[in-house]
């Protein structure tokens, strides 16, 4: 509700000729729980309609800035991984689902704004969007509602529904992105809590390469790679067969994906 | 300058408001020649500033064709492998090098613009720019200047001037790009004749990586690809030391590198 408010002050003290008139952001938030990878999306108010978080830049502000904004705005994060993934630009990008624009219009229109004198048809035109791509350990968020939304919720990726304009195309491409620079990014770093056993980093790898992984393959492997401190013993009821916690040793984990990791995992079926 | 013409009558037929206001693109379009990486530049008409080729893009148009256009209006290409690879928003990224805005400004103003109604200072404002990458065998282009310029040349990687704007930033950006994605582009396919030898190839990729790597290692990792076709030997004096030449399956090429080529050259130092 705080941040709410905040973003309805931010929104208030600027004019619709204030912000670039032909491009947005849009975020791809991910998150990982329980062997999920989860999204962050808005449900919108009035109607069932579900989308990414995104926002409108000001003239002053350069992508990266307004990026970093809409993600602390939706999430209380700052200072999280964050990178610019690709730009759309289809020229109908935004009539390509099943949610009218007559209907978004309607919404629009039934908002409280701060300023009577927008034009919701400014909104409905064509907007260029960048995609940017955040992964979170999801725990520390405080998901938060724009103005638009109602709610703003983790949503497993088995489970994303239709979103609106082509934000369903936007949240595959940045899924084609994490799995091509996976070498690259601070994946286990990024999505898991400070301690964890080896099963659960393999999970994380398999819910990313949505394939099984060879165990003794991964564990050999990711141990080579001397970015891990191992700990104590999680605790179970079985003393003898509970597995050890790791953590992450930070500095070499960041000059590692500098670098690139430079491996590959075999499939379990191989 | 057939093309040149085709480029004047392809501005004549619009109004500077028939184009996006706030989005350019920008391209940097690479090839190989005698081991050395290339990037096709522009030098200016009336002074000593060069760049990359790019322009801005029609309401009508989404990137990719926008792209397309430019590289066929540059190169005489067409479809050739070409991809997005990053957005440029800096606020300040016109004004970001040696070259000042008002000499920008002065040769703008000689140029025998289409409209004499043109208003110069549009070209001079903030503009966000997309970069786009392409591979191109350059013995097959025909390297044509644009409105703005009086040459279009490949200049080798080591030998880039000062660039307008912050052109020079997005060739870095380039450079990365390529070797982030190497087991995911189609390098060879792309850069190298129809036919070449071993050492062609593994020049290539040393010319990329820049780093210099282990032959043995770099030959057998790459047979076992199983994409190359090994033809006649390269014709030379000493016969028995000649070098077969080879060239790409290219529908396994194709299918390799939607997968990724899953491995990593040996640098020859280890």
């Amino acid at each position: 509700m705080e941040k709410n408010r905040a973003e309805n002050i931010w929104l208030a003290g600027n004019q619709q000729e204030d912000f670039l008139q032909e491009n947005t952001i849009d975020c791809v938030i991910l998150g990982y729980d329980q062997g999920q990878l989860k999204v962050l999306l808005l449900k919108w108010k009035y109607e069932e309609i579900w989308s990414l978080p995104g926002g409108h830049i000001h003239k002053s502000e350069d992508f990266d800035r307004a990026a970093n904004r809409i993600l602390e705005d939706r999430t209380g994060l700052t200072s999280i991984f964050l990178k610019q993934f690709y730009t759309f630009s289809r020229v109908d990008r935004t009539q390509s689902n099943i949610v009218e624009i007559a209907t978004v219009k309607r919404i629009l229109e039934k908002l409280p704004w701060p300023h009577l004198d927008w034009d919701v048809n400014w909104f409905i035109k064509r907007f260029i969007t960048t995609g940017y791509f955040a992964l979170v350990n999801m725990h520390q968020t405080h998901p938060t509602p724009d103005f638009l939304s109602e709610r703003c919720e983790w949503i497993p990726l088995s489970k994303v529904p239709i979103l609106l304009a082509d934000h369903n195309e936007i949240l595959e491409k940045a899924l084609e992105y994490l799995r091509l620079q996976l070498n690259y990014l601070p994946i286990g770093l990024s999505l898991l809590p400070k301690k964890f056993t080896m099963k659960d980093l393999q999970l994380l790898y398999e819910a990313i390469l949505r394939v099984p992984l060879e165990r003794s393959n991964f564990q050999r492997k990711m141990l080579k790679l001397d970015i891990l401190i191992r700990h104590e013993k999680q605790m179970t009821g079985a003393a003898n067969k509970a597995p050890y916690l790791y953590s992450f040793d930070q500095e070499r984990y960041a000059a590692l994906i500098k670098e690139g990791m430079g491996f590959y995992f075999l499939p379990r079926s191989k």
